[in-house]
């Protein structure tokens, strides 16, 4: 048998995902099964965007255009307008999801061997495509004890080197709900500036801003516009990480013309959620203000919750709607492994993703997990409740009773 | 500004596609363009898959897993033993369009310099999923004057290196229409056996065979199960190119997790794609025969009508719904260009594919296009009298009046 390739080989699972067949041998016995590992929102699809698929009025579901359909990049520029980001049609290509435009921009900007810096934890994902494409990722790391803020700026300095081509930053972040600051914001954009690299800038969580500080986007940042390649996806505004629609957006021309070539490649993001992107774009205020308040609710919530239960810590997460909480347990990834396999509670379990996936560095986030609120207070409320009596009943908890 | 990769540097443009700027130019001229250059289906996608989304009965367009929704691939699973190719349902991973399936069997399989060697003329974007990988795609040529035969097998033997992977073919062939007889493919079924290659087949046009001779399935091929990797697409079966869905197939259980890994990097395939794909799988045997009917039809009138040109030569196609047409040019990609820039009759003109972008050895393909037939006889019956009236007003042409 042929042997398949090392690449594939080295790619990490996804800690968001891995654990799945173990979720569901559990739901298979019985055991209900409170998932706080992915970013699913359960708050409704805009009526707009569903209301466009039962009216479709089209005989033949053809390709679209590989830089996706113009009125929706129309539409998202006027979106984009309403945060100061100043960005053309042309600036715009649409993706198969924020994910495609990762990798579509990893592909384009960087060749094997070359260099990312990232702070750390991040967006697992990242390191896949980053395999994908050849590259590196290196990693910085933050601490939960400083709240997963900017590691200093010295720190991303003295990591780079010749084959450096970019930072990258996920904005509010996934997996911290940090966000950063005007003032940290600009320390990247001196560094980018400085050695002239790409700033990629996940900024999918735009709209979960939720202390009041200012959401800065890297096309805010001064005289960095053609180093900034903006990834934006409108799964999780919209609820609807189904449909598969995301965007890169760059003003650099030859980066654009590389990009269309990976997007004539493969010829066309779906059109059937173009369509229903383009119809969300139009959903009320209230709606985006009704998930908005229900988010920073549940965040309240959940983080009160995790900080009651004996040797737990979860900072406040400012944005996007994951935290990354500390337990006192040896080994997250256990931890996690043994509530589905091994635990329930009334017949419960809970299933939160392992942070150690979400760092490079070895050893890091062993203790943490990640936690997203995607579910509703009272399911909050069980599963917060679940997660307590599991972490007693954990032979491997470092809590003495 | 920061440089983009090399990688992107040397993608190629698509052939199908690079010209689009061109046409668009000429439509806004007011002329009128025939396309000839894409596989864009004119007939209506079933009705069953449109009724799929009229009546769509979710709140939330949710992620869905990332091997694709359990009942599409159940379905697959039948669709498939029509065809006597006996795959489990775990066997079948939904990706994004075949071109997803190319990237990933290629991700999975092959690491940055090996090598899988392919008969041209071939479909263009294999040599862009290539290079995405970084593996290297050595052709071996087929000729029009042997109607695309596949080459004689030594050929492939003698390129056989430490770094060769696997042998890619497609079936019924994008772009010649030529469909590989049983002893071909039981040719290559040897060689990949003997040299323990994976055989990657491209089968996305099966529903497509005129001649009567049969459609071998690399899955037919004895003893060889491990090593073939299937890609397939519903979008040429069911007219719905625009919806993103096709599958890899393969039984190599290690291949499959890899796969797997680049599955759940990108989340998930598009959830409605797959919605509108399972229910397009119950059309009726009406539709897929009265499809291929017109298909049969305009295939043999497009046949015809080249061969009546002067000095224009096209094969027989086999199956799928293109040819690879020879023509009395200097170089078929300036003449392709001249006639969407340069050109119309009575306000008309056509769109070809340069067939140069479907080889890799240089020079070849040169006095080649790829037309295909994806218009109404009447509109076919147009464009070849436009294409006559442009070969005798082309300064580059090599026949004389």
């Amino acid at each position: 048998m042929p042997y398949v390739s090392e690449r594939g080989t080295i790619m990490p699972a996804s800690p968001i995902r891995r654990l799945v067949p173990l979720a569901n041998v559990a739901k298979e016995k019985g055991v209900k099964v409170y998932h706080l590992n992915i970013g699913q929102p359960d708050v409704p699809t805009p009526r707009e965007g569903i209301a466009a698929l039962e009216s479709i009025d089209r005989s033949i579901l053809e390709y679209s255009p590989s830089e996706g359909l113009l009125s929706l990049r129309q539409k998202l520029c006027q979106y984009y307008k309403k945060f100061s980001i100043d960005v053309d049609v042309d600036d715009i290509i649409v993706t198969t999801g924020g994910s495609e435009a990762v990798l579509f921009a990893f592909m384009a900007c960087l060749d094997p061997g070359d260099e990312i810096i990232v702070p750390e934890p991040a967006y697992a994902n990242y390191m896949a495509f980053a395999i994908s494409a050849g590259a590196k990722i290196i990693t910085v790391p933050s601490s939960i004890d400083e709240g997963f803020a900017l590691p200093p700026v010295e720190k991303f300095e003295e990591l780079i080197t010749s084959r450096t081509k970019g930072i990258l930053i996920c904005n509010p972040n996934n997996p911290t709900g940090y966000l950063y600051t005007m003032k940290e914001m600009l320390q990247i954009r001196d560094l980018v500036k400085k050695h002239d690299l790409f700033l990629f800038s996940d900024e999918v969580y735009r709209e979960f801003c939720y202390t009041g500080a200012p959401y800065i986007s890297a096309f805010h940042l001064p005289d960095i516009e053609n180093q900034v390649v903006l990834i934006d996806s409108v799964s999780k505004r919209y609820n609807e990480c189904g449909i598969r629609i995301g965007a890169l957006i760059t003003k650099h021309k030859q980066l654009k013309q590389n990009v269309m070539k990976f997007c004539q490649a493969r010829l066309s993001p779906p059109l059937l959620g173009q369509i229903v992107a383009e119809a969300s774009i139009d959903t009320s205020s209230e709606y985006m203000l009704a998930t908005y308040n229900e988010y920073v609710e549940r965040r309240k919530f959940l983080i009160d919750e995790i900080n009651k239960i004996p040797g737990c810590y979860s900072p406040i997460p400012m944005g996007a709607f994951y935290t990354v909480a500390r337990l006192p347990v040896d080994d997250a990834d256990k931890f996690c492994e043994w509530c589905l396999r091994d635990f329930q509670y009334e017949g419960k379990t809970v299933f939160m993703a392992p942070a150690s996936g979400f760092y490079t560095t070895p050893g890091m986030g062993r203790d943490e997990v990640r936690i997203a609120y995607m579910l509703e207070k009272p399911e909050l409320a069980v599963a917060m409740k679940v997660l307590s009596e599991a972490l007693k009943a954990y032979p491997g908890r470092t809590l003495c009773n």
